[in-house]
Protein backbone atom coordinates (compact mmCIF):
# COMPACT_ATOMS: atom_id res chain seq x y z
CA UNK A 1 0.00 0.00 0.00
CA UNK A 2 1.29 3.51 -0.83
CA UNK A 3 2.33 6.01 1.34
CA UNK A 4 0.32 8.87 0.58
CA UNK A 5 1.96 11.75 2.99
CA UNK A 6 4.59 11.85 5.46
CA UNK A 7 4.51 14.50 8.31
CA UNK A 8 6.29 15.66 11.19
CA UNK A 9 4.64 13.02 13.11
CA UNK A 10 2.92 10.72 11.10
CA UNK A 11 2.98 8.40 7.56
CA UNK A 12 -0.63 8.04 5.79
CA UNK A 13 -0.51 5.27 3.17
CA UNK A 14 -3.85 4.17 1.47
CA UNK A 15 -5.38 0.51 2.09
CA UNK A 16 -6.73 -1.49 -0.42
CA UNK A 17 -10.50 -0.74 0.99
CA UNK A 18 -11.51 2.48 -0.60
CA UNK A 19 -11.92 5.24 1.93
CA UNK A 20 -9.82 3.81 4.85
CA UNK A 21 -6.39 4.88 5.48
CA UNK A 22 -3.65 3.79 7.98
CA UNK A 23 -1.73 5.96 10.36
CA UNK A 24 1.95 5.21 11.37
CA UNK A 25 3.20 6.77 14.19
CA UNK A 26 6.65 8.29 14.03
CA UNK A 27 9.18 7.85 16.64
CA UNK A 28 9.90 11.77 15.74
CA UNK A 29 9.34 14.95 17.98
CA UNK A 30 9.45 18.22 16.36
CA UNK A 31 8.67 21.80 17.90
CA UNK A 32 8.85 25.36 16.46
CA UNK A 33 7.31 24.58 13.14
CA UNK A 34 10.30 22.06 12.90
CA UNK A 35 13.02 23.85 14.21
CA UNK A 36 13.81 21.65 16.89
CA UNK A 37 13.76 17.81 15.65
CA UNK A 38 14.79 14.38 17.60
CA UNK A 39 14.55 11.01 16.67
CA UNK A 40 12.70 9.27 20.47
CA UNK A 41 12.06 5.44 20.18
CA UNK A 42 9.02 4.59 20.96
CA UNK A 43 7.18 7.94 21.21
CA UNK A 44 5.11 6.98 17.92
CA UNK A 45 4.18 3.74 20.46
CA UNK A 46 2.92 5.88 23.33
CA UNK A 47 1.17 8.54 20.66
CA UNK A 48 -0.81 5.92 18.83
CA UNK A 49 -1.96 4.20 21.72
CA UNK A 50 -3.12 7.80 23.52
CA UNK A 51 -4.93 9.04 20.52
CA UNK A 52 -6.54 5.73 20.08
CA UNK A 53 -7.95 5.63 23.59
CA UNK A 54 -8.80 9.34 23.38
CA UNK A 55 -10.83 8.61 20.43
CA UNK A 56 -12.59 5.76 21.90
CA UNK A 57 -13.39 7.91 24.71
CA UNK A 58 -14.89 10.60 23.10
CA UNK A 59 -16.74 8.57 20.54
CA UNK A 60 -18.47 6.69 24.02
CA UNK A 61 -20.00 10.01 24.51
CA UNK A 62 -21.12 10.80 21.23
CA UNK A 63 -17.83 12.52 19.68
CA UNK A 64 -17.42 11.27 16.39
CA UNK A 65 -13.99 11.14 14.55
CA UNK A 66 -11.59 9.57 11.74
CA UNK A 67 -10.83 6.91 14.02
CA UNK A 68 -11.34 2.78 12.95
CA UNK A 69 -9.48 1.06 15.11
CA UNK A 70 -5.51 0.30 16.41
CA UNK A 71 -4.05 -2.15 14.17
CA UNK A 72 -0.59 -2.15 15.67
CA UNK A 73 1.54 -0.75 18.39
CA UNK A 74 2.46 2.14 15.91
CA UNK A 75 -0.53 1.59 13.66
CA UNK A 76 -4.35 2.83 13.38
CA UNK A 77 -7.21 2.59 10.54
CA UNK A 78 -8.65 5.89 9.87
CA UNK A 79 -11.28 7.42 7.22
CA UNK A 80 -9.90 10.09 4.54
CA UNK A 81 -10.98 13.09 4.84
CA UNK A 82 -10.02 16.21 2.96
CA UNK A 83 -8.39 18.29 5.32
CA UNK A 84 -9.38 21.88 6.21
CA UNK A 85 -5.67 23.52 6.44
CA UNK A 86 -6.87 25.24 10.10
CA UNK A 87 -5.16 24.40 12.99
CA UNK A 88 -8.38 24.55 15.61
CA UNK A 89 -7.03 25.69 18.98
CA UNK A 90 -9.09 25.54 22.15
CA UNK A 91 -7.65 27.38 25.42
CA UNK A 92 -8.92 26.90 29.10
CA UNK A 93 -5.85 28.79 30.64
CA UNK A 94 -3.35 30.94 29.00
CA UNK A 95 0.15 29.16 28.35
CA UNK A 96 2.63 29.14 25.12
CA UNK A 97 1.89 31.31 22.40
CA UNK A 98 -0.92 33.48 23.76
CA UNK A 99 1.45 34.83 27.46
CA UNK A 100 3.42 36.75 24.41
CA UNK A 101 1.15 37.51 21.96
CA UNK A 102 -1.62 39.19 24.16
CA UNK A 103 0.17 39.59 27.82
CA UNK A 104 -1.89 37.06 29.38
CA UNK A 105 -0.02 35.36 32.51
CA UNK A 106 0.64 32.01 32.19
CA UNK A 107 -1.98 30.64 34.32
CA UNK A 108 -4.85 32.66 34.12
CA UNK A 109 -7.92 30.80 33.28
CA UNK A 110 -9.45 32.36 30.72
CA UNK A 111 -13.27 32.88 31.82
CA UNK A 112 -14.45 30.67 29.14
CA UNK A 113 -13.21 28.41 26.52
CA UNK A 114 -11.30 30.32 23.80
CA UNK A 115 -11.20 29.32 20.62
CA UNK A 116 -8.35 30.30 17.82
CA UNK A 117 -8.04 29.21 14.25
CA UNK A 118 -4.27 29.14 12.67
CA UNK A 119 -4.01 28.49 9.07
CA UNK A 120 -2.03 25.12 8.26
CA UNK A 121 0.70 26.31 6.00
CA UNK A 122 4.04 25.33 6.82
CA UNK A 123 5.45 28.32 4.35
CA UNK A 124 3.78 31.16 6.21
CA UNK A 125 4.29 29.45 9.69
CA UNK A 126 0.78 28.84 10.71
CA UNK A 127 -0.22 32.23 11.33
CA UNK A 128 -3.47 33.11 13.62
CA UNK A 129 -6.18 33.70 11.08
CA UNK A 130 -9.77 35.77 11.78
CA UNK A 131 -12.93 34.23 10.47
CA UNK A 132 -12.90 36.87 8.40
CA UNK A 133 -9.96 35.18 6.86
CA UNK A 134 -10.62 32.04 6.90
CA UNK A 135 -13.98 32.87 4.36
CA UNK A 136 -11.32 35.18 1.89
CA UNK A 137 -9.64 32.45 1.60
CA UNK A 138 -12.22 29.95 1.41
CA UNK A 139 -11.06 27.70 3.70
CA UNK A 140 -14.83 27.17 5.10
CA UNK A 141 -17.85 29.15 5.08
CA UNK A 142 -19.45 31.39 7.95
CA UNK A 143 -21.78 28.10 8.74
CA UNK A 144 -18.76 25.73 8.78
CA UNK A 145 -16.92 28.14 11.12
CA UNK A 146 -19.76 28.11 13.20
CA UNK A 147 -19.94 23.97 13.16
CA UNK A 148 -16.42 23.77 13.72
CA UNK A 149 -16.25 26.07 16.86
CA UNK A 150 -19.11 24.33 18.26
CA UNK A 151 -17.37 20.74 17.80
CA UNK A 152 -14.55 22.14 19.52
CA UNK A 153 -16.11 23.38 22.45
CA UNK A 154 -17.65 20.30 22.38
CA UNK A 155 -14.66 18.53 22.30
CA UNK A 156 -13.09 20.45 24.94
CA UNK A 157 -15.92 19.29 27.27
CA UNK A 158 -15.64 16.01 27.21
CA UNK A 159 -11.68 15.88 27.02
CA UNK A 160 -11.42 18.45 30.10
CA UNK A 161 -14.04 15.61 32.07
CA UNK A 162 -11.61 13.49 31.01
CA UNK A 163 -8.75 14.63 32.51
CA UNK A 164 -10.29 15.73 35.62
CA UNK A 165 -10.97 12.43 36.11
CA UNK A 166 -7.38 11.76 36.02
CA UNK A 167 -6.48 14.79 38.14
CA UNK A 168 -4.87 16.39 35.17
CA UNK A 169 -6.02 20.17 34.19
CA UNK A 170 -6.72 20.65 30.43
CA UNK A 171 -4.88 23.62 29.36
CA UNK A 172 -5.04 23.44 25.52
CA UNK A 173 -5.36 21.59 22.61
CA UNK A 174 -4.75 21.61 19.05
CA UNK A 175 -7.28 19.65 16.76
CA UNK A 176 -7.85 19.15 12.84
CA UNK A 177 -11.24 18.73 11.02
CA UNK A 178 -11.91 17.34 7.55
CA UNK A 179 -14.29 17.18 5.18
CA UNK A 180 -15.47 13.45 3.44
CA UNK A 181 -17.04 12.01 0.56
CA UNK A 182 -20.30 13.41 1.38
CA UNK A 183 -18.85 16.83 2.56
CA UNK A 184 -19.86 16.51 6.62
CA UNK A 185 -17.13 17.69 8.72
CA UNK A 186 -15.46 15.18 10.96
CA UNK A 187 -12.31 15.36 13.69
CA UNK A 188 -9.29 14.02 12.36
CA UNK A 189 -5.54 13.77 13.06
CA UNK A 190 -4.59 13.19 16.42
CA UNK A 191 -5.31 14.19 20.25
CA UNK A 192 -2.29 13.07 22.48
CA UNK A 193 0.47 14.75 24.64
CA UNK A 194 2.08 16.53 21.44
CA UNK A 195 -1.38 18.19 20.65
CA UNK A 196 -2.35 19.09 24.26
CA UNK A 197 -1.25 21.10 27.25
CA UNK A 198 -1.93 19.05 30.13
CA UNK A 199 -1.14 19.96 33.93
CA UNK A 200 -0.91 18.12 37.17
CA UNK A 201 -4.58 19.23 39.54
CA UNK A 202 -2.06 19.80 42.73
CA UNK A 203 1.50 20.30 41.44
CA UNK A 204 3.50 22.15 38.45
CA UNK A 205 4.17 18.71 36.43
CA UNK A 206 3.31 18.41 33.16
CA UNK A 207 2.42 15.76 31.34
CA UNK A 208 2.79 17.05 27.16
CA UNK A 209 5.32 17.85 24.75
CA UNK A 210 6.69 20.64 26.95
CA UNK A 211 8.87 18.68 28.54
CA UNK A 212 10.83 18.38 24.73
CA UNK A 213 9.86 22.32 24.08
CA UNK A 214 11.48 23.67 27.32
CA UNK A 215 13.89 20.67 27.80
CA UNK A 216 12.59 19.58 31.46
CA UNK A 217 11.77 15.97 31.63
CA UNK A 218 11.67 12.97 29.33
CA UNK A 219 8.94 12.47 26.72
CA UNK A 220 8.96 8.48 27.09
CA UNK A 221 8.72 9.10 30.82
CA UNK A 222 5.98 11.81 30.28
CA UNK A 223 3.93 10.30 27.70
CA UNK A 224 3.91 6.22 29.41
CA UNK A 225 2.46 7.61 33.09
CA UNK A 226 0.27 9.96 31.08
CA UNK A 227 -0.93 6.77 28.84
CA UNK A 228 -0.96 4.60 32.21
CA UNK A 229 -3.29 7.46 33.93
CA UNK A 230 -5.67 6.87 31.04
CA UNK A 231 -5.36 3.02 31.37
CA UNK A 232 -6.35 2.99 34.94
CA UNK A 233 -9.55 5.18 34.22
CA UNK B 1 -4.28 74.40 28.63
CA UNK B 2 -2.57 71.34 29.82
CA UNK B 3 -0.82 68.58 27.38
CA UNK B 4 -2.84 65.40 28.45
CA UNK B 5 -1.33 63.11 25.34
CA UNK B 6 2.21 63.18 23.45
CA UNK B 7 1.94 60.26 20.64
CA UNK B 8 4.02 59.63 17.64
CA UNK B 9 2.11 62.06 15.68
CA UNK B 10 0.12 64.29 17.73
CA UNK B 11 -0.10 66.50 20.88
CA UNK B 12 -3.76 66.36 22.72
CA UNK B 13 -4.30 69.44 24.80
CA UNK B 14 -7.26 69.85 27.24
CA UNK B 15 -9.45 73.28 26.49
CA UNK B 16 -11.61 75.71 28.44
CA UNK B 17 -14.44 73.84 27.24
CA UNK B 18 -15.40 70.66 28.49
CA UNK B 19 -15.38 67.71 26.76
CA UNK B 20 -13.43 69.49 23.70
CA UNK B 21 -9.65 68.69 23.13
CA UNK B 22 -6.95 70.28 20.83
CA UNK B 23 -4.85 68.16 19.24
CA UNK B 24 -1.71 69.60 17.25
CA UNK B 25 -0.33 67.76 14.20
CA UNK B 26 3.74 67.08 14.95
CA UNK B 27 6.07 67.57 12.59
CA UNK B 28 7.35 64.03 13.20
CA UNK B 29 6.76 60.47 11.03
CA UNK B 30 7.50 57.28 13.01
CA UNK B 31 7.61 53.75 10.91
CA UNK B 32 7.44 50.27 12.12
CA UNK B 33 5.95 50.96 15.62
CA UNK B 34 8.54 54.17 15.93
CA UNK B 35 11.67 51.74 14.65
CA UNK B 36 12.07 53.95 12.07
CA UNK B 37 11.82 57.95 13.43
CA UNK B 38 11.94 61.26 11.83
CA UNK B 39 11.77 64.89 12.15
CA UNK B 40 9.98 66.48 9.03
CA UNK B 41 9.14 70.09 8.89
CA UNK B 42 6.04 70.62 7.72
CA UNK B 43 4.32 67.20 8.00
CA UNK B 44 2.63 68.35 11.10
CA UNK B 45 0.42 71.45 8.67
CA UNK B 46 -0.16 68.70 6.00
CA UNK B 47 -2.00 65.98 7.71
CA UNK B 48 -3.58 68.73 10.17
CA UNK B 49 -5.38 70.19 6.77
CA UNK B 50 -5.58 67.17 5.38
CA UNK B 51 -7.25 64.95 7.84
CA UNK B 52 -9.81 68.40 8.50
CA UNK B 53 -10.88 68.02 4.69
CA UNK B 54 -11.69 64.51 5.31
CA UNK B 55 -13.49 64.57 8.14
CA UNK B 56 -15.48 67.15 6.59
CA UNK B 57 -16.04 65.38 3.52
CA UNK B 58 -17.39 62.17 5.11
CA UNK B 59 -19.54 63.78 7.29
CA UNK B 60 -21.27 65.63 4.56
CA UNK B 61 -21.81 62.03 3.46
CA UNK B 62 -23.43 61.12 6.90
CA UNK B 63 -20.16 59.74 8.65
CA UNK B 64 -20.41 61.34 12.19
CA UNK B 65 -16.95 61.67 13.90
CA UNK B 66 -14.86 63.06 17.18
CA UNK B 67 -14.03 66.52 14.25
CA UNK B 68 -15.14 70.17 15.11
CA UNK B 69 -13.04 72.48 13.38
CA UNK B 70 -9.67 73.23 12.20
CA UNK B 71 -8.63 75.94 14.10
CA UNK B 72 -4.94 76.79 12.40
CA UNK B 73 -2.59 75.45 10.20
CA UNK B 74 -1.50 72.25 12.94
CA UNK B 75 -4.00 72.56 14.80
CA UNK B 76 -7.74 71.45 15.45
CA UNK B 77 -10.57 70.69 17.85
CA UNK B 78 -12.01 67.44 18.81
CA UNK B 79 -14.81 65.96 20.67
CA UNK B 80 -12.70 64.08 23.84
CA UNK B 81 -13.34 60.29 23.17
CA UNK B 82 -12.56 56.83 25.61
CA UNK B 83 -10.36 55.67 23.05
CA UNK B 84 -11.08 51.78 22.31
CA UNK B 85 -7.40 50.24 22.16
CA UNK B 86 -8.37 48.77 18.88
CA UNK B 87 -6.80 49.83 15.44
CA UNK B 88 -9.63 48.99 13.13
CA UNK B 89 -8.23 48.44 9.72
CA UNK B 90 -10.00 48.01 6.27
CA UNK B 91 -8.26 46.37 3.22
CA UNK B 92 -9.54 47.02 -0.59
CA UNK B 93 -6.54 45.69 -1.97
CA UNK B 94 -3.67 43.52 -0.53
CA UNK B 95 -0.41 45.16 0.35
CA UNK B 96 1.66 45.69 3.69
CA UNK B 97 1.69 42.83 6.71
CA UNK B 98 -0.67 40.82 5.00
CA UNK B 99 1.23 39.58 1.76
CA UNK B 100 3.80 38.48 4.63
CA UNK B 101 1.22 37.38 7.05
CA UNK B 102 -1.58 35.26 4.86
CA UNK B 103 0.75 35.04 1.18
CA UNK B 104 -1.70 37.50 -0.86
CA UNK B 105 0.20 38.59 -3.27
CA UNK B 106 0.89 42.53 -3.41
CA UNK B 107 -2.22 44.07 -5.34
CA UNK B 108 -4.64 40.96 -5.28
CA UNK B 109 -8.46 42.87 -4.83
CA UNK B 110 -10.25 41.11 -2.39
CA UNK B 111 -13.92 40.01 -3.26
CA UNK B 112 -15.17 42.55 -0.94
CA UNK B 113 -13.34 45.01 2.11
CA UNK B 114 -11.56 42.97 4.93
CA UNK B 115 -11.85 44.04 8.17
CA UNK B 116 -9.17 43.53 10.88
CA UNK B 117 -8.93 44.09 14.52
CA UNK B 118 -5.15 45.04 15.82
CA UNK B 119 -4.83 45.54 19.35
CA UNK B 120 -3.71 48.85 20.04
CA UNK B 121 -0.31 47.98 22.26
CA UNK B 122 2.67 49.32 21.65
CA UNK B 123 4.74 46.99 24.63
CA UNK B 124 3.13 43.79 22.54
CA UNK B 125 4.02 45.18 18.86
CA UNK B 126 0.18 46.31 17.81
CA UNK B 127 -0.67 42.48 17.17
CA UNK B 128 -3.95 41.23 15.02
CA UNK B 129 -6.70 39.69 17.44
CA UNK B 130 -9.84 38.00 16.56
CA UNK B 131 -13.49 38.91 17.81
CA UNK B 132 -13.52 36.27 19.99
CA UNK B 133 -10.13 37.60 21.92
CA UNK B 134 -11.67 41.67 21.48
CA UNK B 135 -14.59 40.87 24.20
CA UNK B 136 -12.25 38.11 26.13
CA UNK B 137 -10.66 41.44 26.74
CA UNK B 138 -13.22 43.00 27.17
CA UNK B 139 -12.65 45.64 24.41
CA UNK B 140 -15.64 45.61 23.19
CA UNK B 141 -19.25 43.84 23.19
CA UNK B 142 -20.16 41.38 20.08
CA UNK B 143 -22.74 43.76 19.49
CA UNK B 144 -20.27 46.61 19.31
CA UNK B 145 -17.53 44.64 17.33
CA UNK B 146 -20.63 44.16 15.15
CA UNK B 147 -20.95 48.61 15.02
CA UNK B 148 -17.29 48.95 14.77
CA UNK B 149 -17.23 46.41 11.56
CA UNK B 150 -20.34 48.22 9.67
CA UNK B 151 -19.16 51.61 10.54
CA UNK B 152 -15.46 51.11 9.15
CA UNK B 153 -17.30 49.56 5.94
CA UNK B 154 -19.50 52.49 5.51
CA UNK B 155 -16.72 54.79 5.98
CA UNK B 156 -14.38 52.41 3.51
CA UNK B 157 -17.04 53.05 0.59
CA UNK B 158 -17.35 56.89 0.86
CA UNK B 159 -13.31 57.43 1.37
CA UNK B 160 -13.13 54.75 -1.87
CA UNK B 161 -15.66 56.80 -3.60
CA UNK B 162 -13.63 60.72 -2.65
CA UNK B 163 -10.15 58.42 -3.78
CA UNK B 164 -11.71 57.81 -7.05
CA UNK B 165 -13.05 61.03 -7.78
CA UNK B 166 -9.44 61.73 -7.18
CA UNK B 167 -8.29 59.47 -9.57
CA UNK B 168 -6.58 57.43 -6.83
CA UNK B 169 -7.44 54.01 -5.38
CA UNK B 170 -7.73 53.60 -1.52
CA UNK B 171 -5.72 50.16 -0.90
CA UNK B 172 -6.13 50.05 2.56
CA UNK B 173 -6.72 52.46 5.71
CA UNK B 174 -6.75 52.13 9.65
CA UNK B 175 -8.97 53.82 11.63
CA UNK B 176 -9.64 54.51 15.60
CA UNK B 177 -13.26 54.75 17.15
CA UNK B 178 -13.91 56.02 21.13
CA UNK B 179 -16.67 56.34 23.60
CA UNK B 180 -18.55 59.66 24.13
CA UNK B 181 -19.61 60.32 27.75
CA UNK B 182 -22.92 58.94 26.82
CA UNK B 183 -21.46 55.88 25.76
CA UNK B 184 -21.92 56.20 22.04
CA UNK B 185 -19.02 54.93 20.07
CA UNK B 186 -17.71 57.43 17.35
CA UNK B 187 -15.20 57.84 14.84
CA UNK B 188 -11.92 59.13 16.21
CA UNK B 189 -7.91 59.75 15.89
CA UNK B 190 -7.18 60.73 12.31
CA UNK B 191 -7.48 59.81 8.21
CA UNK B 192 -4.35 60.64 6.41
CA UNK B 193 -1.73 59.23 4.18
CA UNK B 194 -0.09 58.85 7.83
CA UNK B 195 -3.01 55.95 8.19
CA UNK B 196 -3.49 55.04 4.60
CA UNK B 197 -2.25 53.49 1.64
CA UNK B 198 -3.56 55.56 -1.90
CA UNK B 199 -2.21 54.48 -4.94
CA UNK B 200 -2.79 56.28 -8.39
CA UNK B 201 -5.40 54.82 -10.72
CA UNK B 202 -2.92 54.42 -13.64
CA UNK B 203 0.54 54.58 -12.26
CA UNK B 204 2.96 52.83 -9.73
CA UNK B 205 3.07 56.08 -7.67
CA UNK B 206 1.42 56.07 -4.53
CA UNK B 207 0.61 58.84 -2.20
CA UNK B 208 0.79 57.37 1.36
CA UNK B 209 3.42 56.58 4.26
CA UNK B 210 4.94 53.94 1.84
CA UNK B 211 7.44 56.98 0.78
CA UNK B 212 8.70 56.85 3.73
CA UNK B 213 8.84 53.62 4.74
CA UNK B 214 10.25 52.29 1.74
CA UNK B 215 12.59 55.13 0.99
CA UNK B 216 10.80 55.75 -2.43
CA UNK B 217 10.26 60.04 -2.40
CA UNK B 218 9.68 62.64 -0.13
CA UNK B 219 6.96 63.05 2.35
CA UNK B 220 6.09 66.52 2.02
CA UNK B 221 5.81 66.42 -1.98
CA UNK B 222 4.02 63.49 -1.79
CA UNK B 223 1.59 64.61 1.01
CA UNK B 224 1.29 67.92 -0.33
CA UNK B 225 0.05 66.72 -4.24
CA UNK B 226 -2.47 64.79 -2.19
CA UNK B 227 -3.61 67.68 -0.79
CA UNK B 228 -3.75 69.82 -3.86
CA UNK B 229 -5.22 66.83 -5.63
CA UNK B 230 -8.00 67.24 -2.19
CA UNK B 231 -8.47 70.63 -2.79
CA UNK B 232 -9.21 70.54 -6.39
CA UNK B 233 -12.28 68.55 -5.92
N1 LIG C 1 -8.27 11.21 8.23
C1 LIG C 1 -7.31 11.87 7.54
N2 LIG C 1 -7.34 11.90 6.19
C2 LIG C 1 -6.38 12.56 5.50
N3 LIG C 1 -5.35 13.22 6.08
C3 LIG C 1 -5.28 13.23 7.42
C4 LIG C 1 -6.24 12.55 8.23
N4 LIG C 1 -5.93 12.75 9.52
C5 LIG C 1 -4.80 13.51 9.55
N5 LIG C 1 -4.39 13.80 8.29
C6 LIG C 1 -3.22 14.59 7.89
O1 LIG C 1 -2.10 13.75 7.93
C7 LIG C 1 -0.91 14.51 7.98
C8 LIG C 1 0.14 13.79 8.78
O2 LIG C 1 0.18 14.14 10.12
P1 LIG C 1 1.44 14.86 10.77
O3 LIG C 1 2.64 13.98 10.73
O4 LIG C 1 0.95 15.34 12.09
O5 LIG C 1 1.69 16.05 9.71
P2 LIG C 1 2.14 17.58 9.89
O6 LIG C 1 3.63 17.59 9.93
O7 LIG C 1 1.57 18.24 8.67
O8 LIG C 1 1.49 18.09 11.17
C9 LIG C 1 -1.35 15.91 8.46
O9 LIG C 1 -1.24 16.82 7.39
C10 LIG C 1 -2.82 15.71 8.81
O10 LIG C 1 -3.57 16.89 8.53
N1 LIG D 1 -11.08 62.38 20.24
C1 LIG D 1 -10.09 61.83 20.94
N2 LIG D 1 -10.15 61.80 22.30
C2 LIG D 1 -9.14 61.22 23.02
N3 LIG D 1 -8.02 60.68 22.46
C3 LIG D 1 -7.91 60.69 21.11
C4 LIG D 1 -8.93 61.25 20.28
N4 LIG D 1 -8.55 61.09 18.99
C5 LIG D 1 -7.36 60.45 19.00
N5 LIG D 1 -6.96 60.22 20.27
C6 LIG D 1 -5.71 59.55 20.70
O1 LIG D 1 -4.68 60.50 20.69
C7 LIG D 1 -3.42 59.83 20.69
C8 LIG D 1 -2.42 60.67 19.93
O2 LIG D 1 -2.32 60.33 18.58
P1 LIG D 1 -0.98 59.75 17.96
O3 LIG D 1 0.12 60.74 18.03
O4 LIG D 1 -1.38 59.21 16.63
O5 LIG D 1 -0.65 58.57 19.02
P2 LIG D 1 -0.03 57.10 18.85
O6 LIG D 1 1.45 57.25 18.86
O7 LIG D 1 -0.56 56.38 20.07
O8 LIG D 1 -0.59 56.55 17.55
C9 LIG D 1 -3.72 58.43 20.18
O9 LIG D 1 -3.52 57.52 21.27
C10 LIG D 1 -5.17 58.47 19.80
O10 LIG D 1 -5.80 57.22 20.06
MG1 LIG E 1 0.55 17.25 12.80
MG1 LIG F 1 -1.58 57.27 15.89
Amino acid sequence: MSLLYEGKAKRIFSTEQPGVLRVEYKDEVTAGNGAKKDYIEGKGRLNNQITSRIFNFIKARGIESHFIEQTSETEQLVKSVDIIPLEVVVRNIAAGSITKRLGFEKGHEFESPLVEFFYKNDNLNDPLITEDHIQLLHLASEEDIELLKNAAKAINAVLVQLMDEMELRLVDFKIEFGRNKSGQIILADEISPDTCRIWDKYSDTNFDKDVYREDTGSIIETYQTFLNKLEEL
